[in-house]
């Protein structure tokens, strides 16, 4: 099996058919396992509870509440299900004929801060002259609570209108942003609940972290410069979250866990995380005009970085979230902030890449790009690959920008 | 029928009696109206479509999104039902043999900054030195996401633990917070939502606002200025936020409308409202330490303040928040912010009371109050009466800290 799902894959989603009802669907190759059925055949009785409610249900967070054990025992079972191409061909729809949805009910959102460089790009652009690192970042997994009503697979984000201010300008005015732009994040998925609000140690993460998609945190950067101060970003992200529609499992990227980066100063004790929570994901975004889609060129690839450079980790962030006694729930989302490195082609933001606007990029249709215009695509990807392991993909997150529609 | 609750008023519930399911009830003098038996007996069959679903549920959500004209007509109905102490007597339950549960399943939390009184206190103790009020207040009603899985009705808030940095240390610790605070606020329910996300305008507001309900921003003052910057405040709100059981619908409200505030410079068109949107409501905060209840003494008022003063109110709110296209729900929360006033005695947080300290409360007890001690009981009332109207009543908010469980 080629592409992103080989058998050693086989994230989760949300599935129909045309005019059918959805449920849980799993990716293989170029096919979907209907889930729905394979519980109903009662192949899965006794690795989930109630497996056939479970897999018939429109989203994943009845699966994810089944915990740890039952998340890996399903992908065991599949994998000795698929390994007999007579029993699991009745089980698989080709993925051309299907329709994927919002794989998850989300609950909180929390988008956090985790790059480094990213950080420090943003704080030079945002607060020029001064320190670019706040001095609390090498303590605190920054983070914020985000919209969830607008989090979506939906494969078009409508330009959003907004206050913004010239710098030169006595009083702000309203209107479409001028600034959009994508951030390259990935999405960890809560599937277990601590309750009522027991903190969770770093070393407990791996069995409330469900999986990972792919996520592109929407900004609208001329508002957000405006609005920002002093409560944080509000309305130039609140309009559009989009995620890649595929949940892989933390299960199959642990063969691609890579020793975590070193922190310096050592964080407090409720932070350390002996396990490695570093992960080998080469992440790409590429950007089409819409003259390139006239003109069919393919999208342009502007962004290559890997996430295995992240400051904060997954585990890190849980235990800091929880550490208040804050309650997580299944379909929690947890955001790791826009991934960039330090040179160019790996900056996560067009904010970062074009230095705001001074220095745009150029296509190779030769046009030119500070921020996204109309009918603009991006994509994204994620891939995981290590010499003798197969390659793991997140399928793919895309959108074209729409314009104003109110 | 005395206290907050008579004929005008009628506020909504979720209540349950022994061991029973929850329902929703409607507060009346000193009973509570069970609607479920008012809808099995078939008396709202004609205001509200599914009426034995909608009242025989666990939250208010369902009844939220049949809108303004069931909202309203439910109310009419009730008061027409009520008159006949015959036929109203089978469906009263005494609220003593009742036990109050979460109104609503909350969807997303906004939490504003509207009181313009409050900013620049705030402004001036975190940001000394500095312009207390920054720029974009005067234009853009500010808000910012807060976590939806800790919002409850619960009488108990356990002290957080967090990080804090004394200004003097060069590095920060873990621990039980040291300045932990109660904000007077009250609470903004959504009932209709705007479907795809169209803008709401704000003479529209009053078909998308449900009601309101007394809220407690609780906040850990000490982490709040170590983690705030630069993407707001985070760990430090996310621990516990607290309503009022009784959602006061804006129908029962209308009376109590006043001019709006004056706002100079007159906000961006999109934020301008012709109708009254301002509300007199006088709250008050009161406190009881551990050895007054011990003592049997009362709480004492620490605030009172009126609600009539908030420089942005909720219309602006809404307006402002989907102004680029955000999705509001049935079961979204509007916090106000912290309703404070410019005199001693009107401050609605320790914070601002105690100027972060510095001037101690002095309590009946004789005690001394900074921020707030574990055993401290905080309880909020809220109040709206003009000669010739009846008095109409929030209910209570009403909370014990308890120490760090964990």
């Amino acid at each position: 099996v080629k592409g992103d799902f080989p058998l050693e894959n086989l994230p989760f989603g949300i599935f129909s058919r045309d005019g059918d009802r959805r449920s849980v669907g799993v990716a293989y190759g170029d096919d979907v396992i209907d889930m729905a059925k394979v519980a109903d055949a009662r192949l899965l009785d006794d690795v989930v509870k109630n497996a056939v409610e479970v897999f018939n249900a429109p989203t994943l967070n009845a699966f994810l509440e089944t915990g740890h054990g039952a998340w890996r025992e399903t992908r065991v079972r599949l994998q000795t299900i698929l390994e007999d191409r007579t029993t699991s061909k009745e089980f698989l729809v080709p993925r051309a004929l299907t329709r994927m949805h919002m794989p998850v009910e989300i609950r909180d959102y929390v988008d956090f801060y985790s790059s480094i460089e990213h950080a420090t790009n943003v704080g030079k652009l945002f607060r020029p002259g001064g320190e670019p690192l706040l001095p609390n970042y090498r303590h605190i997994p920054i983070g914020y609570h985000g919209r969830t009503s607008t989090i979506s697979i939906r494969e078009k984000v409508r330009r959003p209108s907004g206050q913004t201010k010239a710098a030169d300008a006595p009083t702000p005015v309203f209107g479409p942003s001028r600034q959009l732009d994508f951030e390259l994040e990935l999405g960890f998925i809560v599937g277990l609940s601590n309750g009522e609000g027991r903190p969770i140690p770093t070393e407990d993460a791996a069995d409330y972290l469900f999986g990972v998609v792919l996520l592109s945190d929407w900004s609208a950067r001329d508002v957000q410069s405006w609005e920002g101060q002093p409560l944080g970003p509000f309305l130039s992200k609140s309009f559009a979250t989009t995620i890649s529609p595929w949940v892989v499992t933390l299960d199959a990227l642990l063969p691609y866990r890579v020793e975590n980066r070193a922190q310096d100063p050592e964080p407090l004790d409720y932070l350390r995380v002996d396990a490695p929570w570093a992960f080998d994901i080469d992440l790409s975004v590429s950007l089409q005009s819409r003259a390139m889609q006239t003109a069919r060129e393919k999208p342009k690839e502007i962004v290559r970085v890997n996430f295995r450079n992240m400051y904060w980790n997954a585990a890190q962030q849980l235990a800091h979230l929880t550490s208040n006694g804050s309650i997580v729930r299944a379909g929690d989302l947890l955001g790791s902030g826009t991934i960039s490195g330090t040179n160019e082609g790996s900056y996560g933001s067009l904010l970062e890449a074009t230095l705001r606007g001074a220095r745009p990029l150029v296509l190779t249709s030769s046009e030119t790009r500070t921020f996204l215009e109309d009918g603009d695509t991006v994509v994204m990807h994620g891939v995981a690959a290590h010499p003798g392991l197969p390659r793991i993909g997140l399928g793919e997150l895309r959108a074209t920008i729409a314009p104003p529609e109110w």
